[in-house]
């Protein structure tokens, strides 16, 4: 009795940590990081906006897979992209945590999220793709805001820059060039 | 050209304010005020969790929704849901708000998720009756867990926290009574 109800109060109290994992884009105009939740209010939001440019996807599943994929760093803590050590046991560290997580929820439900962090992961659908594209396009935007953000403070180079927004490459030509127009003034 | 895409980056940015708006409700464990960008967050994926109280409506529908709602506090701020001063220029302020802020948005998409808001506010359809109880959780959860929160901060009568708890009890009796139960002992 109740079980089904407790356990989605404890999912609740859970993802209440997301409020707490700092990421390292500032907020736009602030001077303060941002956390898991706004990071991901945004791109979940984002995916909303964006629709028009998504061509033929599923854009509720978009959203979903944007508010939960980034559950895992709960339990994993965020990984900063420019990161190559903490990239080298990210995947290991990651699968844990969704067993956890996800694994709280009674029923298929937490199977079906944690499928929709393994699609995004993967990036292979259409769903998953525009999911990153958007995933990527949220920071740089905040970076170009904020007069070069992260890119200027972690002295991120060119190259890793444009291996980072492969995602945004492979999904929109207009976007990806708006991309480069605006940030290449903050790199050497 | 672009003015598509620059439309949407505005919109981006504008509601990054969203991170600034601070409510009454603090952050489980945290002495800390979540802002609506957080709140946002996980009332939307509360829609996702919770769907399987809904019965016949379109949970995706109440995800955009519940992740749209709050936008025009960007303008309007948040009005504490105790506050009845507050409540008396409420509607035309976020009214005005509405009108700049999903106005930016090119085409039907601002009209789109305007009506999404209108819909919430309204809480007729079996949609907006969710996503109310969903938005009305959220805070209850936290004060729970925060031993009383804002209830015990605010002196919060047991009269306006029945009313204030309505689209709850409308909703759903076991969730109603899980917040009865574990709220009362808060309230003299």
């Amino acid at each position: 009795m109740q079980e089904n109800l407790m356990k989605k109060i404890e999912f609740v109290t859970t993802i209440e940590k997301m409020k707490t994992i700092e990421r390292r884009t500032k907020i736009i105009g602030l001077d303060r990081r941002e956390n898991d939740a706004e990071h991901s209010f945004s791109i979940a939001t984002m995916g909303i906006i964006f629709q028009d440019y998504a061509g033929d996807v599923d854009i509720d599943k978009c959203i979903r897979m944007l508010l939960v994929h980034d559950l895992v760093e709960i339990d994993a803590g965020d990984t900063f992209a420019y990161d190559t050590e903490g990239y080298k046991d990210k995947a290991e560290r990651e699968q844990k945590a969704a067993e956890r997580i996800y694994g709280i929820l009674p029923g298929e439900l937490g199977e079906d999220l944690k499928r929709l962090w393994i699609e995004f992961d993967e990036c292979k659908t259409p769903e998953a793709k525009y999911a990153n594209a958007m995933d990527r396009l949220q920071p740089v935007i905040n970076n170009i805001y904020n007069d070069g953000g992260t890119w200027l403070e972690y002295k991120v180079s060119w190259e890793s820059f444009l291996k980072r927004m492969e995602p945004i490459k492979d999904f929109n030509d207009e976007i990806y060039n708006y991309v480069l127009e605006n940030a290449k003034k903050y790199f050497k």
